[in-house]
């Protein structure tokens, strides 16, 4: 790593050329026509954009088929369909969890993201197998991508006996934070799962993370449940609620008290604004204070034959999905992929100012709503106040096989 | 043009790996191992997958500001402040239909579109210069182009006196379709419009393309009173009618009969797939024999900021949209952009035979899927047997400045 690194000539979220001082893999210095010491790494920007590190707050690294051969997809598509065809083809693929998680965050590097949530399947076939590769990827990447791992009972808690001892293990191990999903949907029993998903969340001291794609009302009754504990566990601001797709769906007085709710406990939201599903309204929580992240989901799995790990191309999704197109609205989009996901992952130091963490995303376009509406070749990623990826290419040591 | 081009080692829509000559712009051949004559150009396809060219048949040539300084957009988000905007905004950017048109052209040739249905404004204001500007570029691009031209009445028919006449002149001129708009939600008049639509048409001998936003119980009366003129004068295989999202919305016994009429008289449907709007299902169209093809609509214009002629992309938004997730189904979402775009088009010679209009797009994927979940770079372009792109740039002659 060098001592410093100098870029010159580039325009912060579309700003005015400035000249950005990278020491220590910090932003030391902001200022025109900063001085290149002799030594000093300088890159000439040539009046790119730059953005912050793109952040994914709800990624699946241990699903990933990315760089193997093509998997023709013919699953069913409810949920429990493609919760069982996964867990079979774990066994019938080669799906090694720290290759393929490896090579996800190789692919994220290349687009610009920086910081990934991954959520890593436990259960009672595979134990903590996928949970002990996604964090040896962790651990390979750690000065380049920031990755939160949530252990995750993607084949349900209650109905697999033992899920809950092997969540309570990998928290022991190093999971940060504690999974959930569909309470009723999945475990038919939304106390137990709930109790047990907050109870591991007060043993270990650690944040909740709930996928919740149940449908309208049985998905508000479910949040109103995870709501409930929030609160009477004091748990304000450490809960955060995946896809939600009820908050798009009920009628709006509903989804209104529903909103001013999670505002009030500091609960987060993440999505993946899908176009065939209900989605909360980015605007809706924006106007409450609700941090509402964005990530890409599984890329390439068993479950979806989509995805490519780029977060500038999820937050066209967010803006699409949300009927975005004034440049402001825009941009609330591209914070769902940057700032909100910091704020979800509480990253420290995220941002494009002096003192943060040297996070960096350059593009050649004009606005930034083009960076969102083109999704351009990253020109030159820094990730740490290091240059991890030049013109789309992860360059090494983060490259993967 | 040369007289023949040997195209060696692709794989027809991922089929097993051939050679495809071209002979006087058709494909001449298909089959293994090709010998070469002495002066064919032959082209060393490296087992690239093979698709035929991509149709965009819902497209706004005269609309786009692509190749013009960023466009920041505030415009208000309802139909009628959209297309106010738009009109206004004619006078005061340099939008020269010509130009720009050609712009578009030249961008979608570079990713493999090969035919487009452009809906052309006409309205009092601008008269026939839109049309014109466009007829230009079609006429320009003639051998390596199939474009169509729709009379399109952006601003309204019934509440803008002159319109009805300038559309009559465009038909004359060269225009191929009649258009029409939001009967109800714009003219507020819908005999009054689709009257005098079915009598253009009627009077050239041409078919019709509505655009139809309309929500709800409104948009399926209006479509009602569309099937209705369709049936009462024989414009069976000759209607098209675009966006339609009271297909996505009404009750399904409302939906399914509409369909069901729709697939009896041969009305076509158009679709963008929007995330943010209901649309019509593609597979209840396949079902019933409708063809429902898609189109970009306007890209990085007035209107929207997104786009960017892509009809790869376009069929991974028709994918997403529709919750695709087999590989069958990603194909059913390809098939809106190349042969359901041909059939309402009745583009002659379609298709990957011999026999056919020798269109086809290389990539370098493994799979059909991929090719829509990814979509990679185009890495040769050939329409009507000339190579018009490599490597994702459109060659010369049909570069536009
Ligand atoms: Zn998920
Ligand atoms: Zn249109």
């Amino acid at each position: 790593m060098t001592d410093r690194l100098l870029m010159k000539n580039l325009r912060l979220m579309g700003g005015a050329p400035v000249d950005v001082l990278i020491e220590n893999g910090r932003i030391a210095q902001i200022a025109a026509g900063i001085a290149a010491r002799v030594g000093d790494a300088v890159e000439l920007c040539d009046g790119a954009l730059a953005l912050p590190g793109l952040v994914d707050a709800h990624a699946h690294l241990d699903k990933t088929l990315w760089g193997m051969p093509w998997h023709p997809h013919d699953q069913g598509k409810s949920l429990q369909q493609m919760i069982d065809t996964e867990r079979a083809l774990r066994h019938e693929l080669d799906m090694d969890p720290a290759r393929q998680s490896a090579r996800q965050v190789t692919l994220a590097l290349s687009k610009g993201t920086t910081a990934i949530r991954s959520h890593v399947d436990i259960d009672t076939d595979h134990g903590l197998r996928l949970f002990e590769g996604v964090a040896e990827t962790r651990q390979r990447f750690a000065d380049v991508m920031q990755i939160e791992i949530v252990a995750f009972p993607q084949s349900g808690m209650m109905i697999r006996e033992g899920t809950v001892e092997l969540m309570d293990r990998a928290l022991r191990d190093g999971a940060d934070i504690v999974g959930g999903l569909d309470p009723c949907g999945i475990d038919r029993d939304p106390k137990g799962q709930l109790d047990a998903v907050f109870g591991l969340a007060e043993k270990h001291g650690k944040p909740v993370d709930i996928h919740l794609h149940e449908a309208g009302e049985l998905g508000a009754f479910s949040l109103d449940m995870i709501l409930d504990r929030t609160e009477s566990l004091s748990m304000q601001g450490k809960v955060t609620v995946s896809h939600a797709f009820c908050l798009g769906m009920n009628d709006p007085a509903r989804v209104n008290a529903q909103l001013d709710r999670i505002a009030a406990l500091g609960v987060s939201l993440a999505t993946t604004a899908p176009a065939s599903r209900p989605v909360p309204s980015v605007a809706a929580c924006r106007e409450r204070g609700i941090a509402i992240c964005a990530g890409n989901d599984g890329i390439r799995d068993t479950w979806t034959p989509y995805g490519n790990a780029c977060m500038l191309e999820r937050a066209m999704l967010v803006g699409l999905r949300n009927n975005f197109r004034a440049d402001v609205e825009v941009s609330w989009a591209l914070d769902t992929c940057t700032k909100d996901g910091a704020r979800v992952m509480g990253l420290e130091g995220y941002g494009l100012e002096a003192g943060c963490r040297a996070d960096l995303v350059l593009v050649g376009v004009e606005a930034l709503s083009e960076a969102v509406t083109q999704r351009p070749q990253r020109r030159l990623v820094v990730s740490g106040g290091q240059i991890v990826a030049r013109d789309g290419e992860t360059l090494d040591p983060w490259q993967t096989a």
